[in-house]
């Protein structure tokens, strides 16, 4: 079984029934939550265990960073802004005081960066790897939360920057679409139907936000946004920038799905200071996700990210 | 450096300077903010890892209702009843599907027995060991949370039920003491000055509150209720059952400092059917912890409750 069949089985046997969990587990990026006095509230929650998600060739700054920016992420894609988060630490012993100091600056830069408060946390060392679960609250830019399952057909899909090649580096500096998402809602919150992240690769993300909202995508190959890290990393293994764009996880791009008027009006208007936004195809009634290749056929999109199993 | 030093070190060089944080890292069980409408919150967390916190000799659902349980405690404590959680699960490959299916059933029951909705997490695996952070926020049963740090000079120390030799198994099924401080809430809500929950064992925890709250104290041999576990152990290692009740780790009972006279209504009326409270000592002006031993001497308590250290 593997992180999919359990999220499944998860939420086919805890069906959550309290009138303050607007979603729950399993259906987003993000819980969606009411306050007593009517406050939405997101939280969300990601574990980064060592010589999966970091290794210590990478500066512990840098590995804090990223523990914070990913949760961000995730509150970028249901188009809420950060309020509180916490830190469980599970820390290898050996990787000494220094690399906890430095750990926790890289935690705290990336918090301060984007107007997050830590505020608690739990320290514990073992034998290891290290695991680093940040935990964040937020709240919606506009009325309410961004969900992942409402993408409807005819809309354009888009995603925010370039996709691919995140391992060569880019990984461990997230940048989270605060303001990509933030615009779009400011722009037209109607139109914005379905928001994620992209933490997994376009080609097992995409099929995520489609099988919840219940239809199809047909996407263009040549539409989609490729970085150089792509390229360079086609240079080297011999597949394509293509196939790296949509394959390779831990892009934290956004993939959206909104109205095409909507889509027109920012083609026309996007702020040059954020990351672009590009179309990269359409949502359908048929749910199958098809591609539209350069060679001109259509066929499948193959399913070729990540996915953690247990056994 | 050791998680005392490391916490101090966050505390003094991350001051949050956030008008929705009340208290933050370091200065209680529980962060405590405010939403925009006002609403209190508690936030807590806390990481459970494999062969330090648990061994697969427990059965994965006892070690899912661990998981869960330590963060009531941790909102007990604070005054807070439980609202949401999210699980942050680092799986150790090899574990397998029915392990992950019955630590999550542990998990659901726990959070159902004690009315948490868990609404979202992580799971990811790698070589181990396994790691599990559960993140939970309350909101408080009186006006605002209850702190560790409002021991005031002659305040009474209680604790709830018995200490020491959790680790027979009870450290498996730690039991929050929700109704208890409910009650104490309901009679006196300013007559609770400070509350945490013992998770070091007394002799460590006992000065945390002390020192947080810049008062000293004077405690009981004879007065520190036991656990029979404390007592078998005890008969196993030569050390007296008082030893293990001051130093064993994970009671998870209640350390309170309370009015007098709170305590004198209380004691006259403490239902039946909860977790018993028992006087163990006062708080004192001088900024000492002393122990008044069955011997008739009077000394300092010395500290021997676990600490987690990064070397």
């Amino acid at each position: 079984m593997a992180e999919n069949d359990f999220l499944k089985w998860l939420t086919d046997h805890h069906a959550i029934s309290d009138a303050s969990v607007l979603a729950g587990i399993g259906e987003d990026d993000c819980a969606w939550v009411m306050t007593a006095h009517g406050d939405n509230l997101c939280i969300t929650t990601d574990t980064l265990l060592e010589n999966v998600h970091f290794t210590t060739e990478a500066t512990s700054f840098d590995i804090g960073w990223k523990s914070v920016a990913v949760n961000l992420s995730d509150l970028a894609s249901s188009g809420c802004k950060p309020c509180w988060g916490t830190v469980g630490l599970g820390m290898r012993k050996g990787l000494g005081e220094e690399w906890a100091r430095s750990l926790a600056e890289g935690m705290f830069a990336c918090a301060s960066e984007y107007g997050l408060s830590l505020v608690g946390g739990d320290t514990t060392s073992g034998a290891g790897p290290a695991s680093i679960t940040v935990t964040v609250v937020g709240s919606p830019y506009a009325d309410q939360p961004v969900l992942r399952n409402g993408a409807q057909v005819g809309d354009v899909l888009v995603v925010t920057g370039a996709l691919g090649g995140s391992i060569l580096g880019r990984h461990y500096r997230p940048v989270p679409r605060f303001d990509e998402i933030a615009h779009l809602l400011a722009t037209d919150p109607t139109g914005v139907h379905a928001c994620m992240d992209l933490s997994d690769g376009l080609s097992m993300d995409l099929p995520r936000m489609m099988n919840l909202s219940e239809t199809g995508a047909l996407i263009t190959e040549k539409y989609i946004p490729y970085t150089s890290d792509a390229k360079e990393l086609a240079g080297r293994d011999g597949k394509s920038a293509f196939w790296h764009s949509i394959n390779d996880g831990e892009d934290f791009e956004l993939l959206l799905a909104i109205t095409p008027s909507l889509f027109d009006i920012l083609e026309k208007n996007w702020p040059d200071n954020i990351a672009p936004i590009t179309k990269i195809g359409c949502v359908t009634a048929d749910q199958k996700i098809l591609i539209h290749m350069a060679d001109g056929s259509t066929g499948p999109l193959l399913t070729q990210g990540y996915e953690h199993g247990f056994n």
